[in-house]
């Protein structure tokens, strides 16, 4: 069977860099997250919703991929956090080193929550890790239930799966627990969580998991009281 | 700015086998269309309704690509043709070597048409070649009018532009003029068709666009009448 042509050494240096990033992160008390999912399956639009709803002493910052376009970042902006695009003319993921490249003149230390969000591919983001504390991945209920067992991968690495626009449900043929069932047949302990951006059903309950995980990591951010923006 | 890390002799070697490929198709009067989309914009359901549609007397072939199930070819298989799952086993894409490989056994004088489901992805396939004499992009009205800016490359080398899922129309923020306009901009020879494998919609133009094609591609068949089955 013909193999994917990834060169191995470039997965390691990716891997070098991803390394220095998580060491960063850490000290800087940063939670970054890394979204992956195909394209079309809302990862923007959650994006958004996100940053509407993230209390205002909470310091986020977005990185966006994308092949070409900057529509996501300037979507995102309108929100007032810090964005930058990604452009990756035309790589089918993002890595360690672009992410790396383009937080150059953020300081760390004034991000508590760095969202990326990768370029819309269920495949190639998965083995290039950007120093992320958690893989995110987001399937929306148009694309079928199967998608976890047919994109494993992903499934198997992320920590949580949005099951999205969960408002389209009555209009198409999706079974949500089959879904959940496939997932957990690829990942047992993966976390799952059904949205819609549309409707906002279950985003308050993504926004309490964020902040769980924000709570574990920037205690001294929040102890100190947060009073400086970007 | 960081490129793919696509081996450039890799690409060449794909080449090659492809334009043999390609000659192969040519003397035998087969018809090779490459389906390339996101996950679950509808593909398999697609190739199902042309299978069921189909005329009996068009001797048809499908290989479908998948990175981990044999789902699809599982599907497909109902309708009666020869159809052969391609397992990437992690790979992105197609190629023209796994093509080649897995039409082994099959007399290509005895096939009319040749349908290829590529691996669900928008980005990696379209840099590999099958020797397919055009290719289709299919894209669903959930994932969003933005998506031939977002992803120029497939949209640039697909001769049409499947719009599915227009049942959904009413229920999604989609503007279709919007999606045909912004895939003009990129391509603006792109042929496009509209449908809905749940209504059935546009189902007819898309079987006439597919007739048109194979009345051009293999008159030696048609003349001669065809008997043999697999």
């Amino acid at each position: 069977m013909t193999q994917v042509p990834v060169n191995t050494s470039v997965l390691n240096e990716n891997q070098r860099i991803a390394g220095r990033l998580r060491d960063e992160f850490a000290a800087s008390g940063t939670l970054c997250l890394n979204f992956i999912s195909s394209p079309g399956s809302g990862k923007t639009a959650l994006l958004e919703k996100t940053l509407e709803f993230l209390p205002r002493e909470v310091r986020a910052a977005v990185l966006t991929g994308d092949l070409q376009t900057d529509n996501d970042a300037r979507r995102l902006a309108r929100y007032g956090y810090p964005v930058r695009q990604i452009t990756t003319v035309g790589a089918c993921h993002l890595d360690a080193r672009m992410v790396e490249k383009h937080l150059e003149g953020w300081r760390l230390a004034d991000i508590d929550l760095l969202l990326i969000e990768n370029v819309g591919n269920l495949v190639c983001p998965t083995s290039y890790e950007l120093g992320e504390e958690a893989k995110i991945v987001v399937l929306s209920v148009t694309e079928g239930e199967d998608k976890p067992l047919k994109y494993p991968g992903i499934f198997r690495k992320a920590q949580l799966m949005i099951l999205n626009k969960i408002d389209l449900l009555p209009y198409v043929p999706f079974e949500a627990e089959l879904a959940r069932e496939n997932a957990r047949r690829i990942h047992p302990e993966i976390e799952i969580i059904e949205t819609s951006c549309t409707s906002g059903a279950g985003l308050d309950t993504w926004m309490d998991w964020l902040q769980r995980r924000m709570a574990h990591k920037a205690p001294r951010a929040a102890a100190a009281g947060v009073e400086t923006y970007f």
